[in-house]
C-alpha cells in the first residue's frame, strides 16, 4: 500500500493513496498521523491495508489527490540517519574535496545523523540564504523503520522495515570541508531534507526489492533535463547491512528514517544523482567544473518508475528560492 | 515551574512538580505530554504555571513523587543537538586521543547531531554490551527549545528557550577515534543519553541564569564518591551563541534539545564531569591512566544544587548493566 500525509498541523493527516497516485482515502479513523500508525503498526497495518484494498477495488471512491496538498509522509521524525552506501559516490565526493576515502570503504558503511524536526514535503521549496554555500541535491532511497533493537542482525533486519520512500538530502557543499575538518561531522552543511509524496510498503516493489536493495533506476532532472538515472541496485551495503550496522550500540524507535546515501553507478553513462559528482567528472575530463551548484530559480525533480512506467513514490519537485521569499508568490 | 513525565506510553504523561521535588499534579487536562505542551506552548504555559502555583501554595495537595516512576521529560525528541562549549574539555579530550584542537576552537562551537528516538529516564540503567568499548559519562546542561527559525540571532535566542535540564551524554570512548577518522562524526560511539527528572523554566534559576549560562557547579558522583563539581558558568560559548550558530542554515522544531557539552573547568581542583578528562590528567601527571572507564555495576550520579541546597533538576542516577540484563532484577 501507498501512504501519505496531507498538510495538517505539525504531523500531517494520514491518508491511503491508490496505486496510480490519483485518489486517496482519509485514514483518521485508523490513525490520525503516520507516526501514530507506526507507533501501533501491529494494530494499524491490517486496517490500513483493508482501506487500501477498498480504494483500489473502487468499493470506495476516495478523493482526487493534489500533490501540493501533501507534506512529507513524516513532517518531523524522531531520527534521520543517512548512510553513504554507494561506493562510487564516496570515491568521487572525497576526490572532489581532496580527501582520502575512509579506511574501511568496502567493509563498513559511512553513516551520519541528520536533523529531523523539520522535514520538507515533495513540493516545498529549498530556501537558500546564500548561493555561495554551494547548494546541491542528493537523490536517495530511504526506509522508515519500526522499533529496531540494539543488536539486530542482517537476517532480522527486514522485519523492522515498515515503509520505503525517496529523499532529497540537500547538502551545502562549500560548508562541508571546513565542517568535517572540525571532526564532529555534518551539521550546518545539512539543511532540511525533502521526501517523496508516498511512503510505500515493500510488497509494492515486488521483484524490484531483492537482497535489501531496490533494483530500479532513480531518475533526477535539473530544470527539466535528465541528469541521471543510476540503478539503485548497485548499492554496496544493503539496507539489511545498514540496519545491522546502526544497531551495533543502540536501539531505534518507530519512525526512524534510514537513508541509502546518494544513488551512484560506476558507469558514467548513467549520469548522477547530485551535482558534486557531475562537477568532479567534469574536472577529471576537462580540468574544470562546468556545472554550477544550485542557483535561485533552479528546479530539481526526483522520481523512480517501474519498467511499466508506474511512479512508485510520486516525484519530489523542488525549486530553490531565497530565504524569506514568500513561497506563495511566483519566484 | 518544574515539569516532568511519568512513564506512560511512548511519550510519558506530563506532570507539574513542586519546587521541593516531592509532590506532583497531573497536567493531562492541559496537555497529555510534554511534547504536546511544547507544540502549543503559547496556550499551555499560562495554564501550567497556574497549576504549578496551586501545587506550590497547597491549594491542591498533589501526589507523592517517586523518581523511579519518571521517564525522561521527553522520552523521545525530534532533535538532539549537542555542543562542546567548554574549551577545557575539548583540549583535554583531543589530547587524550592525540588529535589537534579544531582550527576555530575559540570562535566557532563544535556541535554534533545525536540520536533522539530513544532517550533514557533519570534512573534507567546504561546497558553496555561490551566494557571494552570504553563507556564514559558526560555531565551536561541542556535546553529544550520551542520553534527556532533559521537566522536566529544571539539577541533573539532567549525567547526560543522553553526549559532547561541536565543530561548524561553517554560516550563509548574507544569507538570514537576510528569513527571520527571516517569523517562523518559520532554515531556508534554515542548510545542513548539520559535526562534529569525535571525540566524547569529559566525563571527557576533566578540569579544563576546570566548571559546565557548557568552559574552553578554541576556535581558528579561515581559509586557514591564526588568526582567533580566544575562551575557551568565557565562555558565558553553561551547558549545564545550556540542557538545563533545552529540556526545559521536551518530551522528547528519545538522540542529540540540542545546540550552544552561536558561541563569542565580549567582549574583541576574542580574535578571532572567525565572519565576521559580524569584519565588524561592522570596521564599528564603520572604517565598513565589509573581510572578505568565504566564497568558493569558502576553507578553515576549527576545533580545541580543551589547555594541553599535545592536540587534544581533532581538527580540522574544510572547503573551500568550488561545488555539483555533484566533491569527489574538486582544487578
Amino acid at each position: 500500500m501507498k501512504l501519505a500525509s496531507l498538510r495538517h498541523g505539525r504531523d500531517g493527516a494520514l491518508i491511503v493513496v491508490s496505486r496510480d497516485g490519483r485518489r486517496f482515502a482519509r485514514a483518521h479513523s485508523i490513525a490520525p498521523t503516520l507516526q501514530s500508525a507506526l507507533d501501533r503498526w501491529e494494530e494499524c497495518e491490517t486496517e490500513l491495508r483493508k482501506l487500501s484494498d477498498r480504494l483500489e477495488s473502487g468499493a470506495i471512491e476516495g478523493e482526487p489527490l493534489d500533490v501540493h496538498a501533501l507534506s512529507a509522509p513524516l513532517p518531523r521524525a524522531y531520527e534521520w540517519v543517512d548512510a553513504s552506501a554507494f561506493i562510487n559516490h564516496v570515491i568521487l565526493v572525497r576526490k572532489a574535496r581532496g580527501a582520502e576515502p575512509p579506511p574501511k570503504l568496502y567493509t563498513e558503511p559511512l553513516v551520519y545523523q541528520g536533523g529531523s524536526s523539520v522535514l520538507l514535503g515533495p513540493r516545498d521549496p529549498i530556501t537558500l540564504a546564500d548561493p555561495a554555500w554551494g547548494c546541491d541535491f542528493e537523490a536517495e532511497i530511504a526506509l522508515i523503520l519500526g522499533d529496531t533493537p540494539e543488536g539486530t542482525t542482517t537476517k532480522q533486519a527486514q522485519r523492522h522495515i515498515r515503509l520505503i520512500l525517496l529523499v532529497n538530502d540537500v547538502t551545502l557543499r562549500n560548508l562541508v570541508p571546513e565542517e568535517l575538518a572540525k571532526g564532529f561531522g555534518f551539521f550546518l552543511s545539512k539543511p532540511a531534507s525533502a521526501f517523496s509524496p508516498f511512503a510505500i510498503t515493500l510488497d509494492e516493489l515486488g521483484e524490484y526489492w531483492r537482497d535489501g536493495r531496490v533494483h530500479l533506476p532513480l531518475r533526477s532532472h535539473l530544470n527539466g533535463k535528465l541528469i541521471g538515472d543510476p540503478n539503485a541496485g548497485e548499492m554496496h551495503f544493503s539496507f539489511f547491512e545498514l540496519i545491522a550496522y546502526i544497531t551495533r550500540t543502540r536501539s531505534f524507535g518507530a519512525g526512524t528514517i534510514l537513508g541509502s546515501g546518494t544513488v551512484s553507478n560506476a558507469d558514467p553513462s548513467r549520469g548522477v544523482s547530485c551535482l558534486v559528482e557531475k562537477r568532479m567528472r567534469e574536472i577529471l575530463e576537462n580540468g574544470q567544473a562546468l556545472t554550477p551548484f544550485l542557483q535561485w530559480g533552479d528546479e530539481v525533480e526526483i522520481e523512480m518508475q517501474t519498467k511499466d512506467g508506474e511512479s512508485l513514490f510520486g516525484s519530489i519537485r523542488q525549486r530553490v528560492i531565497p530565504r524569506n521569499h514568500d513561497p506563495h508568490q511566483p519566484s
